[in-house]
């Protein structure tokens, strides 16, 4: 597998094109693209994973109904930034419905083939009469075949403080396959309530139910990682589509290629949500949790949920300050039964608990360690052979002084 | 029912002594009051309710040890600041011990009559020499009869920014009761990790399985509400002591002045819960958050712990920024199967949402409460008849800068 970050990403799998537009969603003419269209003239598969959120936005509801629909192909996504439209009430679908059928009106499609997203602010109605004329300019550019897969990237962001792609290729008998992705998503300091929008795009010929399990074990071992409880915001999203143009058709290749498409899925997903963690807002730190000797995967992962979302162990962090105690302190409020004394702890590699017994040793050590942009704390509880992973980062003054008002 | 607050408190209460000393815990030299004893000559009917947090300090689980066992009295508590004497292993059991039988050979007392607390730094071992020191003063202190209160408050803090404590006072036919309480605890911005230590003290006599039950009843309808998911941090200790010196006897008093006892003890403690929230580290704001027409209470808490612990939720009330879009989305996260459309919700009496619609023309009357140091945020669910209120407040950035290292 080859793997290139901060690419065209979109675009380099054959046969798409994407655009990017300043439509004015805020109304504050501040000239940010803010609307994109991703665009296959030939009709792709398209797989999806959506918030579990008791809220979720129109768009949100609208996308995942289409996915779910057996059959369905898809030609388009249109997405937004700057407006979320959730919790907008019926106003909300009829303008989801309205920006799908503007795009398939331009664009000549089935608005069925149209997905949607938006992110941005909660409660407030879409700027329709903006939004069609940012989808018209839009559509023209894709239709005039523009590789506008920049722009796209650009018209997503939100708080973000960059554009966040990748992409993969793999070469088999039959020529060579690519899958490209880009995300939008920082605030991931609280990943339960940033809205994460991920879309990626391949040239594979596949089925439905295959692409979608791909694309689901790949969300679960990348953004949910970045997740609370494994939950998102109202409006997040991940779609994938395949739009067949390399010819290779992923049932018909050998085991071992098609174990290299889905490894290489994951590696897209998995750059993308790492990108997100160190784009969170203001964070300066990328910190792995490793739980291992669980009694099984979904305590391992409650126990490195705790320590990774407890604020006060994400200041520590971000002062630098090797403070083991805050990390049992968080472990243990997870309750899954552990024994102190049975406890090993690392950073990185350099112990710093063993049986619950500190290795003051090291201490200099462990501060070099917790200095640095970016390491691993791994606890062992000795209770079982079960393992979970969660990646964390720092909590700043910077990231309150920036979330204190919209 | 007289209430009183940031009285003498603890020695209220007839025959009981307190002390605060300085003895050097931390080894600092910073002349800070750190290591504190609450005396009463008469013995003591003890209750207490202790952290449920998988890994308990040394301190707490000899304390709780001793509450358990039927037919118990004590004579006093010691508590130290700075060592939570927590995830020291068999040392730390050890050096609890020897604060108990120090306690108790200068005051001729049995050791285990005596509780014991410690708050602070986790994983440090005591430093035993200088507490033993310490012990002997603050003994000698009370042994003189020295009313020691104030020293006592002082002893016991840590990152609180000052001293909490209330009392009050119930007449009945037989005399008067009084209950005096104080409590450490700050950094209630997470409060399932800053270690709250509260002391009760009062003059009445009661059965010890009814002096359980009273305190369990109170500390579930205050410091449970600043709690998360109803759990606390290593050392989390609310340990009440009734000598009986008024001679009134609870257990032969009337129905109501049963319920007027209960009902102080649960004035005293939701008072000192309060105090903790807004003496959150660094805090600016104290907020309620009520949901009500929740299916059962256990969900309406969750729903209310999701809103009251969001960063995003919590950045914005100290940016005073109406954010209800926010404040929505965490209450879709605690996945309670709640409806957008059902939903109603309020900024103290005035509407924000009514059946998922929001009421636009009230925008300023929002921004004004929320720009308030007090105010209450409700939900309703409109899902049946249950109800749940947690006590939170807001993010600073100072909240950060302080705790990114100790």
């Amino acid at each position: 597998m080859k793997f290139f970050e901060n690419g065209d990403a979109l675009t380099e799998p054959m046969g798409f094109f994407c655009s990017g537009v300043h439509c004015d969603v805020k109304g504050v003419r501040n000239g940010k693209l803010d609307l994109g269209i991703i665009y296959s003239p030939k009709p792709c598969i398209g797989a999806g994973v959506f918030t579990t959120n008791d809220v979720q936005a129109a768009p949100v509801r609208y996308s995942k109904q289409l996915i779910s629909e057996s059959g369905s192909t898809f030609h388009a996504i249109v997405a937004n930034s700057g407006n979320a439209n959730a919790c907008t009430g019926n106003q909300g679908e009829v303008d989801t419905r309205k920006m799908a059928s503007e795009v398939a009106r331009h664009l000549n499609i089935h608005s069925k083939e149209v997905l949607v997203c938006s992110t941005g602010r909660i409660g407030v109605p879409l700027p329709m009469s903006r939004l069609t004329t940012g989808i018209r300019d839009a559509c023209e550019d894709v239709k005039d075949g523009c590789d506008g897969a920049r722009a796209f990237q650009e018209a997503i962001l939100t708080s973000d403080t960059c554009t966040k792609s990748c992409s993969a290729k793999i070469q088999c008998s039959r020529g060579e396959i690519t899958i490209g992705g880009v995300v939008k998503g920082a605030g991931m300091i609280e990943p339960n309530m940033a809205t994460m929008l991920a879309f990626l795009t391949t040239d594979i010929q596949v089925s439905s139910t295959k692409l979608q399990d791909i694309l689901k074990e790949a969300v679960e071992h990348s953004f949910n990682r970045i997740t609370i409880d494994g939950d998102m915001s109202t409006n997040d999203t991940v779609l994938l589509l395949a739009n067949g143009n390399s010819g290779i058709k992923l049932e018909e290749e050998t085991i071992s290629v098609q174990q290299e498409f889905a490894d290489a899925v994951n590696a897209v997903c998995s750059c993308l949500a790492r990108k997100c963690v160190t784009d969170g807002e203001k964070v300066s730190k990328f910190v792995k949790v490793l739980v291992k000797g669980a009694k099984d995967s979904d305590s391992a992962l409650k126990v490195a949920r705790c320590i990774a979302n407890s604020l006060l162990v994400k200041s520590s962090w971000y002062g630098s300050d090797p403070n083991w105690g805050r990390v049992i302190d968080a472990a243990g409020y997870a309750k899954v039964g552990l024994s102190f004394e049975k406890l090993a702890m690392f950073y990185n590699e350099t112990p710093v608990l063993l049986n619950g017994i500190p290795l003051i040793e090291n201490k200099t050590s462990w501060k070099e360690i917790v200095s640095s942009k970016e390491f691993t704390i791994s606890l062992e509880l000795n209770m079982g052979e079960a393992e979970g992973e969660i990646w964390s980062n720092d909590l700043s003054e910077e990231y309150v002084n920036f979330n204190k008002s919209e």
